[in-house]
């Protein structure tokens, strides 16, 4: 077998075999297969696609390119959940306490903010003090401890996947299916949990943004979990606005903190029920009425090394210096509240970043005061912008009102949750 | 401008600009473009094409990013010609001293056998003492003293192309119209004669198998030279079955010798006549009947520092040790000479090279007793094989006969040149 005559067959338009994948991941692990081989094979990919059967190798063969941490050896019941990113999504922060407070372990790895969509380390970093960088010994002991730690990505886990990645972002191959689903399941496959949830984004604020590639790619990354033995769900959840009111790290862990309390927007305790509900776990929203949650989510912080009181103090998260108002420009219902207007918005105040590595501002951001469905009046307070550089809220300040479309009649807000999908 | 926004662009199969093609082209060139994303972007032009402008301005490029040679300007006369090869193709050794001996200047730079196709420099080399590795004063001075010069393809024309075509036969993307009309041309433009002839082959012997991809081919071809400002006109010839009766590198060059004096099979000097005729060239047979090309053909010979002996002495080129003879199993007409078939077994015997830089065998071969057409009857000779190595023999023996096909009744031989096309 050679790299050429694999890169042919995909060409042509034909199925791979097992061998031929494996033989690619591990020419891509060793560096025995150059780069510009397995970019023409990513191109192929994109115009040929490739089967289920495929893309489970791939992803699999990813997955076993570097450490793999079986985590549901460890714990039978641990879950994992993964959302395809979106703007305000801040489920994890609130779920994931939610789940542990339930009673099952949590041993969360994540990601961070790039482009309009946020990342939970990122906001996670906002509480003063917060390490995210824990060894595997620390992330183990700490689930074992308090049933819940949130780490970040290891580099370790499918290199192969972080190999490919890098050259897809720099020769157009980013956007493909198979591609797609292969990379996020192949760092959920590296620490396979026992159940997996996937919250698939759908809308302007999504990277997918129609209701049939949204599904097209939770089946396949349904296919692919349930292929390598974890029971996988996927829910589709709107991104067409943004989800809950904040926009922002310090801002959404504030939000999350609220709901975690018994307040905060109901949209987004909405999603945790209906994610937590595809994990099998049931009643979650008791774990608030009791407090278990957020206690939860305080013993994470503290042992991650956060401030605790900074969830509790109204200045204990980062606040920007500069806060200013967009109000309606109009009286009417909001008809629509372009999520990934929002989410650039947030990203030029310096709350994300456009490549790899920039640092972001914990403080900056967007508080939506409407959202689609809600009755304003003219002159009405829209949205709270937070930010910290004059030029940067002017920027915004111009681009914002753009993001709203109102009616004259009453428009339906939008299901959250618009279909679950579960593995057999 | 970045090369991921020009892959992205020809994914999306949206055409480039003539910036675009030479951004990457200058990239190529001087290695600012990463070998991943120039193969990305080939695999992206498989699929997507290119229009008739983009190949013309690859091309371009792709002849500017070296050494240039502008023969039109040094002698307003001077003809090239290409061939996309073929089996037993020994047209260059014809038709360029009848051309010399018709009067116009002929600078030509010619290639290597690779696969089952000849090449006209593996050819001339097997007369003992000829250097094809001509410095560039050597060859000007040549074309200035005798009108005649055949050198091997240098290096510094058009290493765009070099670069790209390296990665192309890497990365499964050799087979792309836009790309092989580039690249023929590319190495043409840069040494640019007034006018030009491609010799686009047909058939189970040449690359291109249906007139319809040769035709396709030829008009792109054509385009991009008129584009050039060469006369530019293509002759499709046909390569069903071999040219002439010997595959080999010194058996064409004896049967090329017997053509210039008057022998020979008539489909070579035929197309010659096509070929030249398409160069504008008229009445070149007349240089057979007078001498004069068989002479010229001397001239380059002992310019070039071959022996000029071999070509009379019947001895005077390198003869294999072991020759036998390969007879017809019926009796009938000849129906088909597969001349893929016949070129493999001619490489199977050491005539060709399966990789660059492969020395060849220059005695061995085939000699062709029928052709298309001829009556045989059964236990006739069909072809004369000739070998340095009994167990590559016994494999070629053994394949041959398949090569052949017979029918019960007459087959007319095909048309030698099947189309003409002229740039207005």
């Amino acid at each position: 077998m050679t790299a050429a005559e694999v890169i042919a067959r995909k060409r042509a338009g034909r199925a791979h075999s097992r061998a031929e994948i494996e033989y690619l991941v591990r020419g891509a692990t060793d560096g025995s297969i150059p780069d510009f081989q397995l970019a023409a094979w990513l191109m192929a990919v994109c115009f040929q696609g490739m089967t289920g059967d495929e893309t489970a190798w791939l992803t699999e063969a990813m997955a076993a390119s570097g450490k793999m941490l079986d985590l549901q050896v460890r714990w039978p019941d641990v879950v994992d959940k993964h959302s395809t990113g979106g703007v305000g999504d801040k489920t994890t922060l609130v779920l994931v306490p939610m789940l542990a407070a339930a009673g099952v372990h949590v041993a969360k790895m994540s990601g961070r903010a790039l482009g309009f969509s946020g990342g939970t380390i990122d906001k996670l970093e906002s509480i003063p003090g917060l390490r995210t960088g824990l060894s595997e010994r620390e992330f183990l002991d700490q689930v074992d401890r308090i049933g819940l730690a949130v780490a970040s990505q290891s580099d370790d886990l499918a290199p192969a996947d972080g190999k490919l990645y890098a050259l897809r972002d720099l020769t157009a191959t980013v956007e493909s299916l198979p591609l797609i689903a292969s990379s996020i399941m192949s760092k959920k496959l590296a620490c396979r949990a026992g159940r997996l949830v996937l919250d698939v984004k759908v809308g302007a604020g999504a990277f997918m943004k129609t209701p049939e590639d949204a599904r097209a790619l939770a089946d396949a990354m349904v296919y692919i979990g349930r292929d390598a033995g974890v029971r996988t769900s996927a829910v589709l959840s709107d991104m067409s606005q943004p989800e809950g009111r904040a926009i922002g790290n310090a801002l959404e862990v504030r939000e999350a903190v609220e709901v975690l309390q018994g307040g905060g927007p109901a949209d987004v305790l909405e999603l945790c029920k209906v994610l937590a509900s595809a994990l099998g776990v049931e009643g979650v929203e008791r774990t608030i009425a009791s407090g278990a949650a957020f206690e939860k989510l305080q013993a994470v912080v503290e042992a991650q090394g956060g401030d605790l009181g900074a969830l509790d103090r109204p200045d204990g998260l980062p606040r920007a210096g500069l806060q200013q108002e967009v109000c309606a420009a109009a009286s009417g219902y909001v008809a629509a509240v372009d999520a990934e207007a929002l989410g650039r918005a947030a990203m030029a105040l310096g709350a994300g970043r456009v490549a790899k590595g920039q640092a972001v501002d914990p403080a900056v951001g967007l508080v939506l005061r409407a959202k689609v469905g809600d009755a304003v009046r003219r002159g009405q307070p829209l949205v709270e912008v937070h930010a910290n550089d004059r030029a940067k809220l002017d920027t915004v300040l111009a681009a914002l009102p753009s993001a709203f479309l109102y009616s004259d009649r009453p428009v339906a807000a939008p299901e959250q949750a618009t279909a679950i999908i579960s593995a057999s």
